[in-house]
């Protein structure tokens, strides 16, 4: 097991491209354990949460990683920005940033599956993968889980299943999750329906950042919401099938675009393109805004540019990627202005 | 005197540098007359409102023409068209397009000078120059108007002066209007103080088209409102004295640009080149709102570009210009794709 390193570089899930692409991104599967015998960590004090990191980490270190080349980060050593750069890369929630104390990251070669400990529940074994790739990402976590669960034993109940902080995971802890690009289900204005129809069939639509974060480059990611009485392929299976009808619901949306008055669409396309390569300054959401409009113009073939991934570039114009470029407090004109270099440089404009 | 040519090029003046370039960017002087024994054109019938275009087109062809290459176009043979045409490159109001029956315009060489008849009143002397020329262009109108008198007698009060068929223009029946660009004032927001003061001297301060037209492209024009009990002299000094007022102010406003935080003017001026290069419809109004934005940008130094007169390039891609070059209806998403187009090959884009 390696020691920290400094700033982990983005995970190379983040600018693949696997099944889906580019209507789904990526894939995630979550899995929340908490150990036998201890209170839940946001009910733990001090000493039972360096117990139960303690422990977590290593069973990680015996059961997974024996094999592998995994690093460890423990969240109070971690500079702010460290922690946002995580963040921005989708390997945390913001409650990992927040409140770092006693909580830790084991963290995969390629950083595509992880272990965080002590956030909402003492284990949470997160896998990301490009595009719709639920079964293998759900199969691996699994494979962790199992490997883990020889070194530690969780908390379980024979009615119920695995017992988490939020009852909204109790039963199979899992929650899967897709992130979607969806710009001509907003641009025609159907994305209302589409969201409406996602919480009807009980999943969760969020934001780029998941729970609690604002949609930004019609990014919206898509997740299961019942955890319990049913069976992890049975979530699987959802997922399949609802992430399947959001992508008809946007390929037919295109088919709208592009049926309809072409100088619309190309119009729009082409002003995102320009104020992209003339801006002198961006802000996050605005540039993600037009990414979005300029992939749109790529995949629906208005205009040719060097092939970038939306997840990929969004990452690297982040407030704290920026910041950590500059060496400066990742806020303010200085990042919104490097903003405007960099999003030239990912697309060659 | 030539016979009417189908659709006048443009004049020379309009795309000129005169004093005061560039913030003052053209400058008019306009004499209302009325024609003795005659009711004003409004109250007249349609033979004497014949008999009073006989007359004053027989004074013009004797007086002003004999010597110089002037054209008469009567307003009901010409089309809608070429009726707009001319109302883009400033040389009739709105009235002479709109009502054309029993109007004409006797029009001078590079059509810096002009003729209105029946329009508000039986005369209309029109003389424009480049830059801000108020004593200049008053001269040319006033020498025009002496040899016209020497052919009719013209409706005069030895207490008023001019009878005009609106009492706003009795007396000298002298306007004079400069012309102005001031997109500092606008972007600083302190605009709304320069009317106000303009208002309170006594000026009128209007649209792009003049009066009842909306301001477009940060261009002002500037104009006198009392025409009695002062004599033209006067009016010709308070002219000089408030448009360099005005210019004063415009070049305080760009100096606080310039001198405040510069990336936000940049950002601006850059964003607005970039939407002229890349979009694929433009409307009328929003081109020159980024064409003043780039020439605002040329004129502080944020960026360079082939040289082009806000003006002139107005004109070129004003609704009818671009409808005679398409040969088509002059509205819609024709004239608005080839605007981008047009702009694009008057800023060598």
């Amino acid at each position: 097991m390696a020691a920290r390193s400094p700033v982990p570089t983005a995970g190379d899930w983040l600018g693949s491209k696997g099944p889906g692409y580019p209507l789904v991104l990526s894939s995630r599967a979550r899995l929340a354990r908490n150990l036998e015998g201890l209170p839940f960590p946001g009910a733990s004090d001090e000493e039972e949460l360096e117990r139960a990191r303690g422990m977590v980490l290593e069973s990680v270190s015996r059961g997974v990683a024996e094999e592998r080349d995994w690093e460890i980060l423990f969240a109070e050593e971690l500079r702010r920005d460290e922690l946002g750069i995580m963040a921005e890369e989708h390997l945390t929630g913001p409650s990992f940033c927040e409140e770092p104390a006693a909580k830790a990251m084991a963290l995969g070669p390629g950083k595509a599956a992880g272990v965080l400990v002590n956030d909402e529940d003492h284990v949470r074994i997160r896998v990301m993968m490009p595009g719709a790739q639920f079964m293998k990402a759900w199969s691996e976590a699994d494979t962790i889980d199992n490997r883990l669960e020889r070194e530690v034993r969780y908390s379980f109940d024979h009615q119920l299943g695995y017992l988490t902080a939020c009852p909204s995971n109790v039963g199979t802890g899992l929650r899967l999750s897709a992130m979607m690009h969806l710009p001509a289900l907003v641009v025609t204005g159907d994305i209302g329906k589409t969201i409406a129809a996602l919480g009807q069939a009980g999943m969760y639509v969020r934001g780029l950042y998941g729970e609690g974060s604002g949609v930004a480059g019609n990014l919206f990611q898509v997740s299961n919401r019942r955890t319990l009485g049913r069976s992890e392929e049975e979530i699987v299976t959802e997922m399949d099938t609802v992430v399947a009808q959001v992508a008809g619901n946007e390929k037919t949306a295109r088919k709208v675009l592009t049926r309809g008055p072409g100088l619309d669409l190309a119009d729009r396309v082409y002003r995102a393109l320009g104020i992209l390569e003339r801006a002198r300054k961006l802000g996050f959401n605005e540039c993600l805004e037009l990414l979005s409009m300029v992939r749109l113009g790529v995949e629906l073939e208005v205009l040719t540019l060097r092939d970038f991934n939306l997840l990929e570039v969004g990452a690297a114009v982040a407030p704290y990627h920026l910041g950590e470029a500059l060496g400066v407090e990742a806020a303010g004109e200085d990042v919104d202005r490097e903003r405007a270099v960099e999003v030239r440089r990912w697309l060659d404009l």
